[in-house]
């Protein structure tokens, strides 16, 4: 059977909302892929007492529990305490922690404070994990048939820590492997995926599928169970490839970051450039493309016209079209994409002209209408979009992503 | 004595690692401002048993249950009918609700699949919290003296409801009320605000102070208990002036959202125009000064200028400068601003030039080196910058920033 695990995040900063249990997430997808099940996440704050409760009650749902910071050396740093008085076993002194602490704080140059000693105490018998990025050591240990680890809390110190600590004590426990593949798609919602997909959803026990929401987009993600990696990779191909025959109309990329990054890796594979011209995206669109890492071998620059005379000066859109059409309009589009492919010498150049609100433009157009123009070397084409009265950042988000998408499905 | 609250988010994909639990952040924080204590973060997966359980729990230790997640169309949006089975109201239809839901499909011109009436259904004679950026509404309901809230899982929607419909239903039930004032610092981290600040910090019970660190910028919160609002803020009044008077330098705004909104309501107040010409930023400083609704009044626009070329065609900076000291140095970012300015008729302008990583520049130029330009009707100045080897995200964000900070004390 899969293991079941609980992470126990322990941190009065997180109750008070000043940090994200961002260590939860990071620890949560490294457990998917290592086919551990994590059934719960639970917070609780610097309080000997709900750390207590909490650990008393997970080892009754779980046999992995997984704790993250309070391992440190000040007053408010309980976990170690608290988790060895919980499974009966005595907090000691481990003689080569000591060692390596003084000669960390040696190599640092720094004094080392006397509550640093506590950092060299861990439960009896247990398998230390050492700190690369910290000065505070982890550990795991089985107590009753469960397994307890504890990890500290900066999410650097407990990722590293995760992958050459508790990742190995892990593997040792399990039998087989879990994988996946995610199929991200734009354009049709989680429900329309479920709609298109359920019969064969509900029929699937290995592989599976599973369909997520993700702001403006939805993911589709392909999980098989098996004794290797290589029996679980031949599970799942046959089980794509049947979900792509049903939606890859949408999906934009299989185990991709995003829209952009499938757009600069198309350009790349090309040889082609982009440039941008955006009027209500404001830079939206130039910020996501250079996101991506390598993004100067493909994209050349962009202009933000947020007024008519930078659209007419700048990108050259004649003055009687504004005034004709006024600046959210198809003509204008057009004309903004030819002039930024023309200005930049890009061979692609996408541009955005619409009314991201709060209020409607002084034509009276409403929010939510924008104006997508892709120009290329065969020409220039125009998409009118309706996004309706959402909130600013969600309009100019849906402009983004359908002129991205316009993008990949003309490079495809 | 203060409420007790615990928060449980739905769903599988948080457990999967696919998402962070954000919403819980983002609650946890306003709740800190109500006052009302978190004591428990709790994350079930998609699993009626489950979370039935955890709602069990809950309602044994604390008074106020906020859920997240699970209001959605389909099969595993489950929330709500165990939160009805485990608190005895029956789950009922909506008819404002099925109208306003249909209403909003018709506006999109999108066809409501039947799954998405489920959204028009809620626990009996509940408290209604509209959904102004989704389809599905949330609620409140006290059950044996437990307040039980849901809210949707997708964060804009969830923080927003929070305000427009959690935040009052709290409110109302608290004697006294809470008041604060948040003073938005950049340049000083959490540590030295604490440092300079410890021992007023100390000595304060009511107002208090406190420092959070959020991301590449800091927060002090100043927060007062009283009767009345107009008590707690004539006890908010002299303690804020205190703090200023230790820290005022560093601080950009009070009860302000952000840099660029600081910015834009300063350029306003001037009657001051802004244009932007971005390299290793590559459109975020625009992205950012038009996230602000209104920025149209005084943002004309900008040029992402990724290559030579564009920075040379565009902005005019000269070739034989860019030959001579390369893109990445302070003759090119002061010829950048000044050409965005130029060419827009701006009076001030921003410039970004700099190595965003994960590589060094073909001049050898290191990771995290940006220099950043402000031209002004009084002469351009020009910062150098290292920000040191961090990830590209990161290094990006800082010198857009530091660039906006810069903005702001000139317009001050």
């Amino acid at each position: 059977m899969a293991h079941r695990a609980e992470l126990i995040a322990v941190g009065t900063e997180i109750l008070l909302g000043n940090i994200a249990n961002t260590d939860a997430q990071i620890l949560s997808e490294r457990l998917a892929e290592l086919g551990i099940n994590v059934l719960y996440h639970t917070v609780v704050g610097d309080n000997p007492q709900r750390l207590r409760e909490a650990l008393e009650l997970a080892r009754t749902r779980v046999d992995i529990i997984i704790t993250t910071g309070g391992l440190g050396p000040t007053y408010d740093d309980l976990t170690k305490q608290t988790i060895c008085d919980a499974f009966g076993r005595k907090n000691v002194l481990y003689p080569e922690l000591e060692t390596w602490l003084r000669e960390l704080f040696a190599a640092r140059k720094r004094p080392m404070a006397p509550n640093n000693l506590q950092q060299a105490y861990l439960p009896e018998n247990c398998t230390v994990f050492h700190n690369h990025n910290g000065t505070a050591p982890g550990c795991g240990f089985c107590e009753g048939g469960v397994h307890v680890l504890m990890l500290p809390g900066p999410p650097h110190e407990c990722e590293l820590m995760f992958r050459t600590g508790a990742e190995p004590y892990l593997r040792a426990l399990s039998e087989g492997v879990i994988a996946s593949h995610t199929l991200r798609i734009y354009g049709k919602g989680e429900s329309d995926m479920e709609m298109l997909l359920r019969e064969r959803i509900e029929k699937m026990t290995n592989p599976t599928v599973a369909p997520y929401a993700k702001s403006d987009e939805c993911m589709l993600r392909v999980t098989a169970k098996a004794a290797s990696a290589e029996e679980a990779e031949a599970m799942l191909r046959p089980a794509v490839d049947e979900v792509m025959g049903v939606v890859g109309e949408w999906v934009y990329g299989i185990d991709v970051d995003n829209l952009e990054s499938v757009c600069v890796a198309a350009l790349k594979a090309k040889g082609a450039t982009l440039a941008a011209a955006e009027s209500c995206t404001g830079g939206l669109i130039a910020k996501r493309v250079t996101d991506v890492p390598g993004a100067s071998a493909v994209f050349l620059g962009g202009v933000v016209s947020y007024t008519n005379s930078v659209k007419n000066k700048v990108l050259n859109v004649s003055q009687s079209l504004l005034d004709e059409h006024g600046a959210v309009s198809e003509p204008v589009a057009i004309a903004m994409a030819e002039g930024a492919r023309a200005l930049t010498g890009a061979d692609y150049a996408l541009s955005v002209t619409g009314v991201a609100g709060p209020d409607s433009d002084d034509r009276g157009n409403p929010v939510g209408l924008v104006y997508i123009g892709l120009a290329t070397p065969d020409g220039t084409e125009c998409r009118k979009c309706e996004f309706g009265k959402r909130t600013r950042e969600h309009i100019r988000m849906q402009a983004a992503n359908t002129a991205l998408d316009m993008l990949r499905r003309t490079l495809k």
